[in-house]
């Protein structure tokens, strides 16, 4: 099965891809790895949850906003690669999660990234990843999410 | 002499690769390059330490948390080649340090994992690094540690 | 243009590669990938700035060491390959800005490591970038700084 059909199937339509926030790109390849910038859960141009999990957000609403960080950065990697069946691998994922204080379940918010990914690519899915808890975020966001892929060359 | 020799030589024993906290690969290959997942510092199945460095967590014994994940990243490492003689250089250390607030001693923390790639590995263990103190830190731990490997193609 | 037509040009001269401040090295390279380790804003030997950035540091200054964290990114990417002109993409920078609370403003600040990289390379200057607010710095520096450039082979 195709990777559009597949998004098909589970009802995902890709956004445009968002623009970078500052003087960078939201995407690059080197060799066969494409790399994303970090992503924000933008959905419709606006941020979808606002603040720290563990505090105005849910962990719950984390892990919403997880997930549309990783269309988000599907939507680069396809304005990257134009076909998506050329990904060979899902390679890498760097979370961060703007945490309250104390709040220690980085793990579970991301997992809305990385089901989506497995979800979607299946074993071509499956990734490494890092889980952090920052204090401060941009645009008071509360989830940033970089993603690494490797594309057939 | 051969990477095996010298852990016995330096008395080390690698545990199991550790398993992934959640729905991601504790490692991944892609071309030369190994990435493992952000590293904890388990012993056993267990934290050997939790909290915040500077504060539950001495400097001293953050160290030895930072040289814990090294050897579950090597493990790991392992997993991913079979034959650690297959490592042509250890790359890069993304070390990550659960922080009391004022704590400034990431560098010397994170020596713990650096000095454990440099005694085993020479001028093959020599890597680029990045220290940074974080605020939250999943499962309470005081380091969160990821290694990249280049290996022989 | 060579770069360092284009650095003189913009009256920058670059400085010794600052030394690594642990047991570790400022940059290396793995098949066409060099990285850097985190550069802080060292000038002269010594931090221009010191402080989380909103509070001691105005975001401007804050700017300020973004970019000599970039100029001192650029110095070990020289020091790796010898020739500036043999570089072929600017590929990611990794900005950790240290933020005091409610601080919001990473992508400015950071702008100030990314504008210099466009200015001195053009297109080849145009990168991925993630902007962190952590909590915590080594030496208290207000920003550390990651680079990865492709360089041809």
């Amino acid at each position: 099965m195709s990777i559009e059909t597949r998004l098909a199937e589970l009802g995902i339509t890709l956004p445009e891809a968002p623009a970078a926030v500052a003087s960078y790109v939201p995407w690059i390849r080197t060799g066969n790895l494409v790399m994303t910038s970090g992503q924000l859960p933008f959905r419709n141009g606006k941020l979808a949850f606002e603040g720290k999990v563990g505090a105005e957000v849910s962990e719950e609403d984390g892990g919403e906003a997880a997930r549309i960080c990783a269309i988000n950065a599907l939507a680069q990697i396809k304005a990257a690669v134009g076909d998506l069946d050329k990904v060979a691998q899902i390679v890498r994922l760097e979370g961060n999660v703007h945490s309250a204080p104390g709040f220690q379940g980085q793990p579970k918010v991301l997992n809305g990234a990385s089901e989506f990914f497995n979800e979607v690519f299946g074993n071509r899915g499956l990734h490494t990843r890092t889980a952090l808890g920052i204090s401060e975020m941009p645009l008071n966001a509360p989830v940033q999410l970089s993603v690494f892929a490797e594309v057939a060359s």
